[in-house]
């Protein structure tokens, strides 16, 4: 299948650090060549890097390896092929605009029968069953809501009855981002880690590669990291449950009141 | 105002040496510094890269710069603000996914009022009445074809009415493709240039650089450049007339039958 990596954070901060670690996952230490994607949230704005070529080494990839892209909302997917072929379109995350803001989407997973929604609104572009369950989800909120954006616990609600009904289809663990959100849904395996004062050094599992976050960041500063599996070996991960659908905002998951 | 760049082929060509002389316009030699993007369809996928920093010294231009993307549809700006911060949301080119596929749109100019239209399905990012008028024309060409994708002379026809109406509102020209067609419309500045065999040396204006094309492509290769003025200066540009909509497909302009 594929692996998520998903971040959310009260300031704007740089992945460069988790993001070497799982890109070594596509080719280097792990199994998943067959594309990769990532999509940076910057406000309202959202910057995608997508390449069909292993993340491992993708110049793409490099580039985004190398260079500090500040977000609060990071999205990013390595690609073991299941559903549609080795191409470009077939890449995650996949994104759409809604209600004035991109809706971003990456999933691991594998869901039969995607077809047989009727086609709405938002159609997919590529061939993969992940991009089908992106645009349902999108169709069924905008015929939820179709007055406009809804609130959060008015999303939630639809959101999960949605996802619990596709998850009967198979695996679906995912992650979906608005710039404001990140919702993350744990199907089988999802993992997260929330890093806030006092920092301390991290070591990857995927390259020999420490970092002191103590040096580089703020004491007021929070950061979700989200991950198909842990991506070091030093820290305590959390797994979400087979089930669970978590909003993290700013740095951490959030409650909504029913 | 800003500087659309905009190329149709017959097979995957790269865009490197036009966007080398481009993108020194965005600092270097001209004053569009508020921000650049550029959008590449590879089959039905697109790629995109975008940066508020201006194209002469953005990290990022300067990937796509060296690494050849192939493609036979690209579409590039970069901007001199008008509407709208200087903000990565305010970037052109802007994409949206109508049936099935993306649509990729840059305009170069400044249209007034175009907040009074009323808000449809496609709703704006950023705060560019450029954006604001992608959506626009997007809202009128879905409602036009509701029951899915119309033929190209059906598409134009809509296309060129509610064009022709929009410019009424101001400098109107744009770029707008789907990875198949390229739809060029000339407000006040817009020319093109036809490169089929017999191939020859080209000049930038830019940068000192001269390509010659004859060993870089195969005799049945053909390429259509589409710029607000020309890039070379030892070639001949057509500049296309005000309100003109062109149709390129496969390296060249076509014609549709009404």
């Amino acid at each position: 299948m594929c692996q998520l990596l998903g971040m959310n954070c009260n300031v704007p901060t740089d992945i460069c650090f988790s993001f070497e670690g799982f890109c070594a996952r596509g080719g280097k230490t792990d199994e998943h060549r067959d594309g990769w994607g990532i999509a940076f949230f910057e406000g309202k704005a959202c910057r995608m890097f997508q390449d069909a070529k292993p993340s491992a080494i993708s110049p793409i990839a490099d580039l985004v390896k190398r260079y500090p892209i500040k977000s609060t909302n990071v999205i990013a997917h390595i690609r073991k092929a299941t559903q549609g072929d080795i191409r470009l379109e077939n890449c995650h995350p996949f994104r759409r605009e809604m209600w004035g803001n991109y809706w971003v989407f990456a999933h691991n997973g594998n869901l039969i029968d995607m077809n047989s929604e009727l086609p709405g609104f938002y159609q997919p572009i590529g061939q993969t069953d992940s991009e089908k369950a992106f645009c349902y989800l999108l169709n069924i909120l905008r015929r939820s809501f179709a007055d406009g954006k809804p609130t959060l616990t008015q999303l939630y609600s639809v959101l999960k009855q949605t996802t619990d009904l596709m998850a009967e289809k198979g695996v679906f663990n995912y992650l979906l981002g608005n710039g404001e959100y990140l919702f993350a849904h744990c199907s089988t395996h999802l993992h997260y880690i929330i890093r806030s004062s006092p920092f301390s050094q991290a070591h990857l599992i995927d390259e020999d590669l420490t970092v002191d976050f103590q040096a580089l960041t703020h004491p007021t500063d929070r950061v979700a990291v989200i991950a198909t599996t842990p991506l070091t070996d030093n820290e305590v991960w959390t797994p979400i449950q087979p089930g669970e659908l978590i909003i993290f905002r700013d740095g951490a998951p959030i409650e909504v009141k029913s």
